[in-house]
């Protein structure tokens, strides 16, 4: 009997290396030979017990690569061979309302990858037809990882921006999402703000395409933005809605602020600095599969890549504790081939 | 000497019925011989003492209807006899970054009508030609006056709505604004449901073209408009942000939340209900003077008008207690040819 | 043996009344008790062998509304008595990178109904679970018809202007699909002009909420639009291209032509009208399956209706012959009751 | 009594030197030392003759750049000293309908730079302050004159387009606007391909950014970018109408052609090719004095720069002559200060 090795949780931080039986995949799924898998902060919503069912246990991870080796029934389009990936979004049902508009990401019956199913802290993963995103030659699986969930998420934000090719545009928190942030904003043309606490960061910021950078600590962010005439648009992904309060007075009239970065404390708006200025905030959850290939297509065009640490499988524990930590730089990403 | 009579305010509350100099207006504006002023809930910016010298007198008003009777210097497009309106913005520079956008809203040299410079409670006023608004004939003054700021704060929200035609717009507050709000939802082909605490309205709100009644007391608003299928969009004119926080689960996914009524307390947003459902919070201001004869146009073409209660120009002070115990139904109006 | 009667045609106008058995609907199918089915001008794509191969029979109609009587293997959310129709594009793939995108009337798979599968001149017909829209009670099966193929494709059209509420909207075509623009353009709140050849239709315009009319055989129709000030949109309706091309210099600046009357003449526009003007012309095809729904949902709630001629199915080709005609006035629909 | 030399021309192609008197700008203009100016296919308009009055002497060119020198009465933000630039549209007049909407571009009295009013084929000229560009330090005189028309002109229709950031765009053309738009598109993120007529272009092409190139002489342009998957939008800059009637079925579906180049032949184009696939075409002319800010800004920014062949203001007939020849690469600067 055929097994593969993944790494599952119950409960709380318990994580078990297990040996499971490999099966064919259910209909409309595929199966994938796990290459790398990146290690992101939603996946304590697993790791932490914060699902339905805690006591069941769950695969983490929603940045898995890897290469398709069987075909469930009533899947078109992919073959055996493909190299593809599975991001947060675990397929979209295709029937609810919100699919019949072609508004995947709000579909009300889509799997969370690594949460609601198995995902890819493992060598083997099954996932629906309509969450596979196509992984170009030339991307390799330990940067197409985090490009699939940090990678998406800004990209996609950055892609609903309404504003004049060179604008100003800032990105609130310079880690796993922002250092991303940085390079595709700059890469579409806008002139880029980083803002995050601290200098550390400043001279990085640079490399990756910042202008300039706002030290958050040291000034009112709001503040400084306005002295640089004011953002265009902000994408925030910092983990802190407290933190992007004092952003909205940095907005340029017109200007959009793109909360990226879920939180536990509410965002504070007076709601003088949307009607004078007709400022907006909106949210932004990540794209589609087939938005994903663009966001992968153009980090291959554009030479956008993840700044990784990188750990075998067997490691898995210990590379949550180090992304939890807030030391990693920028993403961990599990290699499965070591 | 030719004189007007004009009711001046200083510091607080304190109205002073004066004679004032008929003179020549100054270049770039025109006279306006005043046929009627709506009285506002900005008004109080002046009234109360809220401005940069309380200690100079100045006349209210910014909801003012008449007739040009003298042009100033450089004064192009306008003559004497034309029947204009003007609103809250009191007439764009022209030469700032914002209006070389064509951004007229949020110029930075605009003066406020009737608190920056002198408005409508007057037989005569001077405005600034670029803030001049073509009054139709067809309307009456009286009922041009309320829709030059209430009428286009509401229209331009609901011109910036980006939902398909039917769908299902909320109007948060029936009073002064939300009372033309719903007409005009309705008129432009909306499914609207009102929001007011009680059920006062509930006969009056679906008179006015409302298919729907919240009453905000009974039920929270938010989970209400979820039970309807959630609205596309929610124009929100009461003057509270805390009042706003609860509509926006109410939204539903990539609906917009237009903030129209500014208040002294915040609206406290969740990140996760932007996030999940991509919903947004947008301010809309008022609209620019051409943007107010679109409004003026539609109402005339669609039959909306206010609701008003009419007194004469000599009863101004009353007529604004009236307007603040918010007893009126729903817009106070001097009518200066009585 | 349970069948049903269907007309099918071969070659070119060539109509047969034949029994067809009854079967159980194939996967991801339904089968629908034919209650009406609207006649539409493409249906001549089938009746005059404009297909791939027209010696195959094959059964026209693409508005047809009935009620679901089975349900195939692996159709969700469709339950058998619900009222439903299909209009001309029989269901998207969900597979293509079109469909992926949510672009489901460009799917690349996607059959049209009545021509590359049987349609709705029938008892019974089968139909993509994909492509079925929801029929609200409220709506006769007789109204619901030509909304689902005339209607949506004019209300599509419309749901992409990008102007001002109460903007000139042009109609041109006053036939199957512009009576029914000129209602739905009325109730989304703009100024409607009508548009067609000889004063005949002048009245019936205004009826159906046209405050203009056009008679372009007697004055070009592009110049009389300028003389109303240049129509912000045009619904272009005619079958045919060279009668488009005047009504280019009729758009106002910034205005937009949507095309969708099909033809084989093309359209033949100046680039100076294009550049000097910023003006456009957009295809515009037909709506998704939802999107027909929020059609019938946006037409039972203003009161917009086809007018129409009701015969009986076993008159099928005669319901043609006169559809093509031209006399019609203006949909004709077969009763399939009666 | 203080002189400067200009080429005036009357008639058709009837240069003259002349020396005119130095005098003070009338209200709302500024006077401006000619520092460059670009030699515009465009100046044809004056050249030729092709204008209200071609017996009055004009002095051609809309490409200029200088340094401010007097002020009129009644200008305001400029100075004396400021580094200033004016292309095709010179000035807008502030009060008529389009601008009281902000849209300056298709203000309804506005002169022509170099064919209405005088241009920059000069050692002096004057200009109204609406339609003054301020030019960056760091952009050369000789560098910001093409950029001021052939520059926004496509930097303006790159704005316009609607697509994913990594999309497909082309640029018909690789001339005078084309090599200025394959850079642009590069920098704005897009995957660029070049069309033009021969082979001559395709390393030139590939060295300014285009990652595809296709030779219209060998092969028909739609169908190659249909090859490479449709092109979400089309920088038309050919100035042939029928040049770009083939690029059509070349759009991608929602594909938009944006067409730049004016030109007496039509474009013709199928009503099918648009419906089905939901094309656009759409002029687009210039942009405002802002947006040419925007567009020095990016250019600046993203080390965009024109290929230019400079010569004296003395030889501008020449100059002139080269251009028109075709020869050139790619535009022809008079530098004023040789």
């Amino acid at each position: 009997m055929a097994t593969y090795r993944a790494y599952e949780v119950t409960g709380k931080r318990n994580f078990r290396l297990v040996e499971r039986e490999l099966v064919a995949p259910p209909a409309g799924q595929v199966r994938i030979r796990v290459e790398a898998n990146g290690v992101c902060h939603s996946d304590m919503l697993a790791v932490e017990g914060l699902r339905a069912d805690p006591s069941a246990p769950v695969v983490p991870g929603h940045e898995l690569v890897g290469v398709i080796d069987a075909i469930g029934d009533g899947v078109k389009i992919w073959q055996v061979g493909d190299r593809v990936g599975v991001g947060f979004l675990g397929g979209h049902c295709g029937v609810c309302d919100f699919c019949r508009r072609g508004d995947f990401v709000n579909c009300t019956d889509q799997p969370v990858t690594g949460t609601a199913v198995d995902g890819g802290y493992a060598e083997v993963a099954y996932a629906r037809a309509s969450g596979l995103v196509r992984v170009p030659d030339g991307l390799s699986p330990v940067d197409a990882g985090p490009l699939l969930c940090a990678g998406i998420t800004t990209f996609q934000a950055l892609s609903q921006i309404d504003a004049r090719p060179g604008a100003l545009v800032a990105v609130q928190g310079i880690g796993g999402l922002g250092h991303l942030a940085v390079q595709q904003a700059n890469k579409m043309g806008y002139q880029v703000a980083a803002i995050a606490r601290g200098t550390d960061k400043a001279e990085l910021a640079a490399k990756l395409g910042a202008h300039h950078y706002v030290d958050a600590r040291a000034e009112d962010p709001g503040k400084a933005l306005k002295r640089l005439g004011g953002a265009a648009a902000i994408i925030a992904t910092a983990a802190s809605g407290s933190s992007m309060s004092p952003l909205v007075p940095g907005l340029a009239p017109r200007g959009q602020l793109l909360v990226v970065g879920a939180s536990a404390d509410p965002i504070t708006v007076q709601t003088s600095d949307l009607i004078f200025g007709t400022r907006s905030l909106t949210g932004s959850l990540t794209g589609s599969a087939i938005e994903n290939e663009d966001n992968l297509a153009f980090s291959l065009a554009q030479g956008i890549r993840p700044m990784v640490e990188v750990l075998p499988l067997s490691e898995a524990p210990k590379a949550y504790e180090h992304m939890m930590s807030g030391a990693a730089r920028f993403r961990v990403v599990l290699d499965t081939s070591r």
